[in-house]
């Protein structure tokens, strides 16, 4: 195993210097809290990951969760995160003092649980799930449900789940079918089968709460037709004991990577005994769901970057370990005569490290960005506040979601390279990094569809306002950066490319306007692609403000090497990177039509 | 699993009809072959694969090779694969009837191999490296070594490997130990250990065949002090019979993917009764391992695109039976009254499935390119056309290696994507083809090692005839599609493209020039990409003309439809593919110099 997961630093310079976590802190509602105290939590959770998580990430791997017997066995240490998890408020962090929580800013529960993912990505979820689930029935149950519920969830006594899979509906919610029939008892009869559930079922916790979506008899169709219901694996009978609920684990999906997080296959009412209860009001259910879903999508992109950021240390550690080959001479020969140089001396290899640090900061500082964006909205002074931090939250929902997991898993795959043979051996990490990683690509929302949203609905919505607002940011940095000369050429870059950004839109935006919709999504992919590229870029820039600053200054907190490889990798970014937005571009405003379906037989 | 993993259909166009199987038929040295033979014998081959390999695919997988009580333990069809394939000629097919083989063209060979490939990657590197390992024995070892060894080799009764790899020497062959002390007795003693040594042992052949990299005693250091030796697990004795000759399999590599071929840790000469015999003279092994390493290397590229073949086969498939999801209407909501759409009707999902259908068939295209260059070299009618084919292939080798393996990781990752979730999960083939692919950029030299051989030495060779002989071809296909008005402007894209590779040149150039070759060569890896991408959109092209061809002159082996969707293809491919090369170009010849190493602290 390597012997780091985690740069600190670089998450210290994110979090306090260059996002300004003293901007939340400022706020009333996180008053108790200063940037000592967020320091003390966040060393307790490096240390409860170096001890309790990294250790076992490789074994997790080597004995997967599994169903046997009618029952999933997972590792004892998902016992372990639940426990501990509970008691360090892992769970219940971001939560209002009244509902049991330690009113942390969403910032810093980002940053603790980044912490643990890298450490070890197959245990954050049964805690992330948890909380997922609690903060549904918090916001949106009422008060029975709330005090029955939420307390031992949020001590990790009890587990919580988001059921929204079932076979015939993935990414189409529309076509649920997991019926809920009325009683006089006030709850609800729940029939259907779910899939896909994670940390659906285990022997670590008393119970699991899944919040599941049904149509109630005789709903609209489609996703008007959704509620949403708390739906106990056991129900609380009237002496208070748990009680069998009819929610049988009918088996597990096998994966091909995170086998330490177990994948459900779960059976609601099969005896005709399964109870729930609706959450909020019904027909609202998406809604509420996507409450969790959009928070769920952050994590997402957060437990990617992690998984970057644990691969791109355990390259750089072997690189710099590693001998191998000769630096070329003046004639492009080698001299064996020499020792061999440690592989991180090869350009080739450089690049590959290079590449794995721009995605894994970059990264970081957009899923810390976005979390920025949801304190200072909740917390808002004004509406208009309020509603100008919410319109970019949602904006870049669809890109923290997908550049960490898309863009990481190129990165991973880098670093899997640098170890050469090696790094295809399930003796080093690289390998289950890279296992690891895929999934987080189709999780919550396949990239097809975040890119679906993010053109078809984010970049629109409002007559592009949100897209305004980020500009607005995005031409500060850009005005900040054109101070320094040597900042200068690329703050026009980037300006050049938001320029590129209006010229696509507007090419697309034609279809829009003409109602062809399909065309004008076709290649939402692609502008995925292409924006948030851009986006990154925009980070890396602000990024080497930050830097360039500290070292104009002397303002240091670190060392002088830290703030110029940080200018040096936004540069990286630049050349190899940023770069593709001009090809991307070409293909965005290329006139030729090859994915619409037509009488065309294209895969004959 | 799914049905099918080969679109035969598409492998005959490209064998008979775009590469023109033909013109090597007509060669005197294959004069008892035509196309009827060899129809048959492909047909055999996939008959064999259908029953004995694609079967046993999935199985060998989640029941690796392993390391037990000393022993390798493989799959039983490892035995069928090695016997059947002997009797078949799948190992002795490419040799000249005197030492044995069928005197088959590669072509037919390569595409045999290909279907193999495509039904079971885990398997034909049993036959292949005995094929590789008999292939050096025959051209430059002495009679002796000639009939002892190569004809239970050809039988598929022995096994053969190359081993060249050393804990301390991976990459960098110059620093290889292994020891041959010279004898009386005319063998020398070996002494040393072999690591990723691929089908180094194993209970389904009665003995193993090694062609050994080692340094006789004295040599001269570095790459010139390196000889060939054969080394055998088991040495004949006088008697005839087969004794052991202290090559002792220390262990094994597990490995993420390609669990069931083998890869071994050899101990040789650790009881000093290790017994080797030198193959053609001293210090010249790694000339004479360039002849097998070379035809591994097109064989690299030609497993991985077949890898990609069967990915692309399993997701189109899925997206033909699975429906989810809508169309969009011109309000771009979705009418959910609709039956659900199969996805193959989703943009996204055909632009994932286009861009496997794109990689698995250009690759394939490049793989037979390179064998036909191989064949007219072999039976060259003057020296000059030897040397021109040669020269050629040459330059193709590294992009052979290369493209199929990275882009083809890329599209089967798209093809599991196009599974969603169930992608993910073990049950389903495309994850496992997502493992196995991933070790085709490392094997026998990395990507990064190609791309040094691509721009370092290949495209300067000879003044750069190879890449002038190369461009004539491309030339020669741009002038005929320019006579199609529809092909036109795809010629003409093509045409820049070839300016725009000079121009790269004419900038990267002039560092070598000055001598400052890390320079030159630090952005090879994106050289190779750039360079690899043109020369698919020259295959693509070639595609599109033939198709054209056949349905203006009504000359149709194949439907109307499979032709249009080469064309289709092809347009994909530029659209897509192709237009990358712009944001390529523009990062080579950007001045900014990132990844070669100064005294700044760049990883801080």
């Amino acid at each position: 195993m390597p012997s780091k997961y985690l740069d600190n630093d670089s998450l210290k310079f994110l979090l306090y210097d260059v996002h300004q976590l003293q901007d939340v802190l400022d706020r009333d509602y996180f008053s108790d809290y200063d940037q000592e105290a967020v320091g003390m939590f966040l060393d307790s959770v490096k240390d409860f990951s170096d001890k309790e998580l990294f250790p076992y990430f490789q074994e997790m791997d080597a004995d997967p969760a599994r169903f046997e017997d009618g029952k999933i066995l997972t590792h004892p240490q998902v016992g372990v995160m639940m426990k501990k998890g509970g008691e360090m408020g892992l769970i219940s962090g971001i939560f209002d003092y009244e509902d049991g929580g330690l009113q942390l800013p969403t910032m810093v529960h980002t940053a603790a649980t980044y912490i643990q993912d890298a450490a070890n990505n197959h245990l954050p979820g049964y805690t992330g799930l948890t909380l997922g689930a609690a903060e549904l029935i918090i916001h949106f149950g009422n008060d029975h449900l709330k005090q029955a519920y939420t307390p031992p969830m949020l001590r990790g006594e009890w587990g919580g789940t988001m059921c929204l899979t079932e076979p015939q509906a993935g990414s189409s919610l529309s076509d649920i079918t997991t019926s809920a029939s009325p009683t006089e008892k006030g709850y609800y009869k729940i029939k259907g089968q779910k899939i896909f559930i994670s940390a659906g079922d285990h022997e670590h916790v008393d119970n699991v709460v899944h919040l599941v979506l049904a149509r109630i008899e005789g709903a609209p169709s489609g996703t008007k037709g959704i509620s949403l219901f708390v739906v106990p694996k056991k129900r609380i009978n009237e002496d208070g004991s748990l009680i069998p609920n009819d929610v049988v684990t009918a088996g597990d999906f096998q994966k091909m990577g995170q086998k330490g997080y177990c994948t459900t296959h779960l059976m609601f009412g099969e005896k005709e005994d399964c109870q729930g209860w609706l959450v909020g009001q019904a027909h609202n259910g998406l809604r509420y769901m996507f409450m969790m879903m959009n928070g769920a999508r952050i994590g997402v992109g957060r437990g990617a970057a992690a998984i970057v950021m644990a691969a791109y240390q355990a390259s750089l550690e072997y690189a710099q370990e590693r001998a191998q080959g000769r630096k070329l001479t003046s004639s492009g020969k080698k001299d064996v005569q020499q020792e061999q140089t440690l592989i991180i001396n090869h350009p080739d290899v450089r690049r590959m490290l290079l590449l794995q640090k721009a995605v894994a900061e970059g990264s970081l500082s957009l899923v810390l960005l976005a979390s920025k964006y949801h304190d200072l909205s909740r917390t808002a002074e004004s509406p208009e506040e309020k509603e100008r931090y919410h319109q970019m939250l949602e904006l870049l929902t669809p890109v923290v979601k997908t550049y960490p997991s898309e863009m990481g898993a190129t990165a991973v795959s880098n670093g899997l390279q640098v170890l050469g043979g090696y790094g295809f051996c399930s003796e080093y990490i690289l390998q289950q990094y890279h296992r690891d990683i895929r999934i987080f690509s189709i999780y919550e929302g396949t990239t097809g569809i975040q890119s679906l949203d993010l053109l078809g609905r984010k970049m629109t919505m409002n007559g592009g306002a949100a897209v305004q607002l980020l500009s607005k940011e995005i031409m500060s940095t850009i005005a900040n950066a054109s101070q320094y000369d040597d900042l200068k050429p690329y703050a026009l870059k980037l300006k050049e490319k938001l320029q590129l950004t209006q010229e696509v839109m507007g090419f697309l935006l034609e279809f829009a306007k003409r109602g062809d919709f399909q065309r004008f999504t076709a290649d939402a992919n692609l502008f995925m692609e292409f924006f948030s590229n851009i986006v990154l870029a925009w980070l890396w820039l602000d990024m080497a403000n930050q830097a360039k600053q500290a070292l104009l200054t002397g303002d240091k907190k670190f060392s002088e090497d830290f703030y110029e490889s940080k200018i040096h990798t936004m540069r990286f970014f630049y050349k190899y990177e940023l770069v593709k937005t001009t090809s991307l571009a070409e293909a965005l405003v290329d006139p030729d039509v090859l994915t619409i379906p037509t009488e065309k037989k294209v895969f004959a």
